[in-house]
């Protein structure tokens, strides 16, 4: 146990906040993450329940209707027994590490409990396991094999230190994943290669960091840019805002296009 | 739920049997895999339960202590009330991905119960988190944080389709993790990229797989090389140990060629 104190659920390494108003920066809800998030995987890691109700970590693979994950696990493995047993089950899911730091990575927890979906929805969530887990036509019509249904009740979103939020059930339901994420990698490649200065005159017109000295994208979505930017005090983590929300990632080179020339025209303005 | 008759707990995309006898290639236990797998990541899902005594899977950072995993959450995290709650837990992890199907990946699960360590010991499992987790150093001394040390009782080792089994916690507890695994890398890809030859001359000669159009290493550990081959039946699943089992990546080169030589006259012997 540790002896310092601590307020603040953001534990984590220090960062530093803005030192001037930042514009602003629409963010995705946490139901719109989450379901980002659950859409960008199609493994996660099952908690179940076993005979004696102690908690029982497995991997699983899934696919996804609308936002309820759907599994195929054999009655032959103790997570199938357990489900079977007992219905209440959660999933863990979690962006692949990008940085050094594994906690800093985002990740989604959903909660509820599974059923065994009938009629037409067992024919949408069988073709939607399979269009997620190819493999998985070579077994999931087997006997021993059941095909699960998660009903999420709670949904919880970490999006790395100090970032995290809950969702109704109902929000999770209704959002959609954001089409931008999955896609931006490049988009982001070449913002920082090419960019820098760019991103560096966002930071400092647009994103409360006049001092910067440095600025690095490191995420894009529907709404904008997540920016990692140092000044001499530290590192701060902050975000710029497209015009206007992106519903494909054609329209992303646009959308920075503008960022780059409202930060100038900003800059410009403050000095004149 | 599927109609087919399956009475085999491996299943997945089928595989083909060898045709001849298979060279003795001695492979390593569950629980040695199992803390090879554990010490091969730094992060794991938990499982653990809520108030409700409900199943919650949640990302985790973890050190070792020997195999005993050590964890350090704040008790401001719904996992680190749950710990404090019902001491009562499980953790999957997973070796990363290098497959395109999700449920070929090898990956373990251990469970028990977690205790709050002192004396030595809370020196010992602290100083295990900061070396596995350097990010940790920034917040393990807060007071919202707990460290917990993981009293593993049961182990469950998958490795893929067909390949699983579990071990005793003594076993677990009493296993090394294998010195080859995490460094065997690139003297894979050079055995398939520079040996392609020598490792079909292995599948024929020792493996078991005299029919052998192509053999490709999927894996080097301390005891031996797993092979994929795949002949006009179909694809297989094969294995060819060394002469000795090996202490250090030093001894992997001389290894190699060795089985190499040994195909080959194996297979002479058998022409002649």
């Amino acid at each position: 146990m540790g002896t310092l104190e601590h307020g603040d659920p953001s534990a984590g390494p220090a960062s530093v906040p803005p030192t001037a108003d930042v514009a602003t920066a629409p963010e995705a809800s946490a139901a719109e993450i989450a379901r980002t998030i659950m859409a960008g995987s199609t493994t996660a890691t099952l908690a179940s329940l076993t005979r004696d109700g102690d908690p029982w970590a497995s991997l699983v693979a899934y696919g996804l209707l609308g936002g309820a994950p759907v599994l195929c696990v054999s009655h032959l493995a103790e997570h199938g027994r357990n489900l079977a047993a007992d219905p209440r089950a959660s999933l863990c899911v979690a962006v692949p590490d990008r940085t050094e730091d594994p906690l800093a990575t985002g990740r989604v927890t959903v909660a509820g409990h599974v059923e065994i979906p009938t009629g037409e929805e067992f024919e949408a969530a069988r073709a939607a396991h399979i269009a997620a887990v190819p493999a998985a036509g070579t077994y999931i019509d087997y006997k021993d094999f059941t095909l699960w249904v998660l009903r999420v009740r709670r949904v919880r979103w970490v999006g790395g230190y100090g970032r995290m939020s809950s969702a109704t059930a109902a929000d999770y339901a209704a959002a959609a994943p954001d089409p931008i994420v999955p896609l931006a990698g490049p988009g982001i490649e070449h913002l920082n290669a090419d960019h820098a200065d760019s991103l560096l005159e966002m930071a400092r017109a647009l994103a409360g960091f006049p001092d910067a000295r440095s600025a690095v994208c490191t995420g894009a979505d529907r709404y904008g840019l997540d920016l990692v930017v140092s000044d001499d005090r530290g590192t701060g983590y902050t975000r710029v805002g497209y015009a206007k929300p992106l519903d494909s990632i054609d329209g992303l080179r646009a959308a920075t296009v503008e960022l780059a020339r409202r930060a100038r025209s900003t800059a410009a303005a403050k000095q004149s």
